[in-house]
């Protein structure tokens, strides 16, 4: 069984999916019950122990079993994570569940070490290159521990900072259509006691060129071999603001984000997710009947545009080194 | 007596509101009931005679009634057109409210006029500069017959190039807070028979940056000595992504929309609007309890990204021409 906390209800309502079967972990990351990349990691991890034992009990042949853990694979395209974790245990099958549980456990304790690693790296930077006393940061979409196996990315930098008693103001973008900003960064902050407005997502731009923060720190859900990152709809606006006021703009993820068979951006697949999202709100229709909306869930951030990708092995200029191998000494 | 439309109701109901006195004109301002710079133009000429009626029947002197028209025209800071357009009346108050009421309808009539040859020299400098059949256009917030006394600014260049057979596919911004864009501009596009999808606001950059557009097409609220622009937030983002990806970003006004008394955008007064606007829909709060919002309602876009400002009086190459008083040739 996996434990779920369904992130669709918050803040509204903390309630939590005991999930038993694939069908159940299918539909939930669908439906973003979970999400986030390092997240779906983790449940691609678990997921195929749940198969296992699911298989087991209703007496799967090995086929089924694999186009089971398939289903789970590709249950969502664009976060490199959920492959990466379903392949990081998939080759272990054979030996059993109690070796396969185990290394999906590994898999998720694992990520919420390199989130702490990678949040100490990130602050680093950004104290060693923003010459403020207090930093003010904007981020975008939700990369805290509802996004992860713990701690978080982009977030655990911002949390890092805030231990250190060096950060400013947090601006959220508030994330449409799903409001991942408003909805869960927001209430990971509030339950940290750290001071944070949020944001329509289109005012980040002019916030960034008006001078109120000093950096953006972000998530990926996929990150290139050239340093081009997909990341929720919306980040690469950050970015080139970022690069109109001469600020830095950092992308964090654990290594097992970089997709290395992923030569640049272009050859990302961009997730469209069902117009609904964008047409409707909280199941009000705020559009006319008869018009369709364009959802794609995900853009693409050119490396030139990111001042560092930072993981837990560490910080790689991606604007400025032009090494082509730069992103590799950061992959896992 | 000035009847509006409730934009704030649509596209659900189609609701009028018969406006008598200055303290719901105000409110009806404040509210977006009427919004769009041109609109709050002729609502601002139409207010001073509809002032000097109420103050006929309630026996107001001159002072009382030079303070009410003053509400008026400060109901809102950012667009100029609002105390452009009490401006254009208010002299002629002392000749009564026949003379007054007749400058007022001039006002509208005018900007109708001015709307159309404006739609006419922005179609022509686009189709002039994007070597396509069909011109695919974003655009963000409303531009269109809400927004102005009838026929549109930047909506109404979009409603040219369908006329003359020469439009693609429309992607509207839903333009949050308010929805204007999924709400209004997709209302009207549709009653113009206009094929358009609705996005994300987040979604704009990656959809220039893609090139699956050939212009921008924005409106204004306030257009700078220099060519700066102010607009509804999110703007700017636009304009980054259209510099980047190359492709032409137009920005559509009647002349009464530049004020040659502002220098430069950082001059422009930004109103910040009810920070519950961003942490609310349809009155259910989506933040939780005890987050604060920060709610811009425009922004500014430096000239240099703007490739044109378009009035009734022709096209000022912003981006390019670098004569000191090039948006003065286009003034009123």
């Amino acid at each position: 069984m996996i434990r779920l906390i369904d992130q669709t209800l918050l803040p509204a309502t903390e309630q939590h999916i005991d999930v038993t079967t694939v069908d159940v972990l299918v539909e939930s990351i669908e439906r973003l019950v979970i999400r986030g990349a390092p997240a779906l990691g983790a449940a691609g991890a678990l997921g195929v122990a749940l198969t296992m034992i699911q298989g087991a009990d209703e007496g799967w042949d090995a086929a089924r079993l694999e186009s089971e853990i398939d289903r789970i694979r590709d249950a969502r395209p664009t976060a490199v994570n959920l492959a990466w974790g379903v392949n990081q245990v998939r080759a272990s099958v054979p030996s059993g569940i109690a070796t396969v549980l185990e290394l999906a456990r590994k898999v998720v304790a694992d990520d919420e070490a390199a989130n702490r690693q990678l949040s100490q790296h990130g602050a680093d930077w950004i104290l060693a290159h923003v010459e403020k006393d207090k930093v003010r940061v904007v981020t975008h979409c939700n990369t805290g521990a509802l996004a992860t196996s713990a701690w978080g990315t982009a977030y655990g930098i911002i949390h890092e900072l805030h231990q250190r008693g060096r950060l400013g103001l947090v601006y959220a973008d508030e994330t449409r259509p799903l409001l991942q900003g408003a909805r869960l960064t927001s209430w990971e902050l509030l339950n940290d006691g750290i001071e944070h407005v949020v944001q329509a997502d289109s005012a980040a731009a002019s916030t960034i060129l008006r001078g109120l923060v000093d950096v953006a720190i972000l998530g990926a859900d996929r990150i290139a071999a050239n340093g081009d990152t997909a990341n929720k709809v919306g980040s690469v606006g950050l970015a080139l603001a970022c690069q109109r006021a001469g600020i830095p703009f950092v992308v964090a993820a654990p290594s097992s984000t970089i997709d290395l068979a992923i030569a640049r951006g272009e050859d990302i697949v961009i997730e469209e997710r069902d117009e609904d999202e964008v047409l409707c709100f909280a199941g009000v229709r705020t559009v006319p009947e008869g018009v369709r909306g364009f959802n794609p869930a995900f853009d693409v951030t050119p490396h030139d545009l990111i001042s560092i990708v930072v993981t837990e092995r560490g910080v790689a200029e991606t604007a400025t080194d032009t090494r082509p191998d730069v992103i590799a000494t950061i992959a896992g």
